[in-house]
């Protein structure tokens, strides 16, 4: 049975997390949620919703450089964690570190980008801390609250579970790959600007079976959910209506295999989840009602791994293998994207 | 009257929180808490206390290097200002970013001063983020709950009011002095180990009438506090009770003024506050009850600014330039002592 501990990161995880205390309060387990569930007690009727998340390699690779946008992206990584267990959010706490030689603007354009995600997702900056220090560096904490009732979490997909996620893929990885193999794109500001999915997750908690955010791409959300839901994942090869047009667009012009833009490890901050057929046709109806369009990216089947259909036949994909890579290529980004091609040229696909 | 905006640590934070936006569901203001407290609305009791604090200049100085320690210490800043708040906790959510050059045992070492700050004072690890990055960087978010109906801030200081430590101050101080400043020290790891003064906290919120952690040291707290509550705080000059024992004997040994293991800006995490005359013996007898024991530091006059009441006179300490000494000196440890004992030589304490 594929095992969460085949991941590298995952045994860093494991390594600190195992002499942590667990608070009797928690309700979900290590890796079973993308934000923490905590029993606030006092007959309150609302799970408290909780995450952390530092952008490291994203800002001293120099994928993230636009202050406003480093601003944006924070605030956007810690709420679509909330997003992922249903959660409506009371707010965010930035810890951010600049290094002396970083101006007022840069302060303000940073700190810009985290009120306008804040305000397109109706919530506010609770509070932080500020530091100056000799590099550039940031983490925030999102807050929010969930109805006991109705909560969600990475665990529940049974066999015969539709695949879904709340929008089309693949800009996360397009924008990475552009920003690297290709630096002269002058990418416009709107290409790739996620916004984090609270309202979809919302209509998710109520019918959907597991639900993640596909922060680190659908491959790697998929193998994560496949893990901890010991079921096989398939994907369809449904391109054109998986894959964002942007992102199809770019994979077309330089040849590259449409799966890959799910594969590499910077996503689109969309909600893969799962929902029962029996539930499908009550999640449609309330996502139209909400404004949004649940995009089919396959099924769960008994079984294990993570495969892709095609109308020929069933490709394994080595999720093991491509998800450890991130780990082990580093910060060498052209190798990272010849060993994904590799990958794909091995699997035929 | 003393503005929170002649210190440029406040200048940079109200550049960066202008635009954001408030939360209509916070209670405390911008600098009127050392945690936020948040109404959750539901009916629910209590408000949750949320606080976030990085650790940068301890680590990047060398002054905190021991991983247990720095585990310790990232616990401890963040509870600390639950305390001061008067709050349970119900836990942290450490962010940890770790070159790949340090090995398994240094982040199990980290995990388990972390874990060993919790278990002390009976809370837990709620979760977390975990990153490779180029250099070692610590943020954590604590989260607690206090009751509606007994609250504290750093707002609500009367004149006449008593001011008070929860311990015997100036080991943060001297740590750091002896660490920049006599190295061959070899001090025993027991020195400094300051422990989040929770249980503290929860006698202060019923009978005190503000708040907040030494942190930053006792001077940058009580000037914050100065400017906050718009009334003069003199300290008494009893250092024998107010330096703890092994503070007062590192200033005899080396001839520094005692007054100056209050002024340096890393602190003993004590919390610091004040109480009304006729509330003074209810916080005695309730301290007594919870087995810790109140040190009278000073008092609250009409008026402005920080002073030292010595048996012949009172002597105005320039709060401002010691708080502005510790973000211009940089991390030039000599030069910043030297300016402390200047500031001190000229004042004739």
């Amino acid at each position: 049975m594929p095992m969460m501990e085949e991941i590298s990161e995952n045994q860093i995880i494991g390594q600190i997390a195992k002499n942590f205390p667990v608070s009797p309060f928690k309700i979900n387990k290590i890796h079973e949620a993308d934000a923490e569930l905590i029993n606030l007690g006092g007959g309150f009727e609302k799970y408290l919703a909780l995450t952390t998340d530092a952008l490291v390699e994203e800002v001293s690779s120099g994928l993230y450089e636009d202050p406003y946008f480093i601003g944006w992206m924070l605030a956007t990584v810690n709420f679509s964690d909330l997003a992922a267990v249903g959660s409506e959010p009371l707010g965010i706490l930035p810890a951010i570190t600049y290094p002396p030689d970083r101006d007022e603007s840069f302060l303000t354009q940073l700190a810009r980008g985290i009120s306008d995600a804040c305000r397109e997702l109706g919530t506010f900056v609770l509070g932080g801390d500020t530091n100056q220090g000799n590099q550039l560096f940031l983490s925030a904490c999102a807050v929010g609250l969930v109805p006991k009732e109705s909560t969600i979490s990475r665990i529940g997909a049974k066999p015969g579970d539709k695949l879904y996620l709340t929008g089309p893929a693949g800009l996360g990885n397009i924008f990475a790959f552009l920003h690297f193999s290709k630096p002269e794109s002058n990418l416009p500001k709107s290409f790739y600007q996620p916004l984090a999915r609270i309202k979809e997750g919302k209509s998710i908690r109520r019918f959907g079976s597991c639900c993640m955010d596909s922060s680190d791409g659908v491959i790697h959300t998929v193998d994560t959910l496949m893990r901890l839901n010991h079921c096989q994942f398939v994907l369809n090869d449904d391109w054109d209506n998986i894959l964002h047009p942007a992102a199809l667009e770019v994979c077309r012009a330089f040849h590259l295999p449409a799966w890959l833009a799910l594969a590499a490890v910077h996503g689109e901050f969309e909600l893969c989840f799962t929902v029962s057929p029996r539930k499908e046709k009550n999640l449609q109806d309330e996502a139209a009602a909400a404004g949004w369009t649940p995009v089919l990216i396959g099924e769960v089947r008994e079984g294990a791994g993570v495969a892709i259909q095609t109308s020929e036949r069933l490709i394994a994909i080595d999720t093991t293998l491509i998800r450890n890579l991130s780990s082990t290529a580093g910060s060498d980004q052209q190798r990272y994207i010849g060993q994904l091609l590799e990958i794909s040229r091995k699997a035929g696909i």
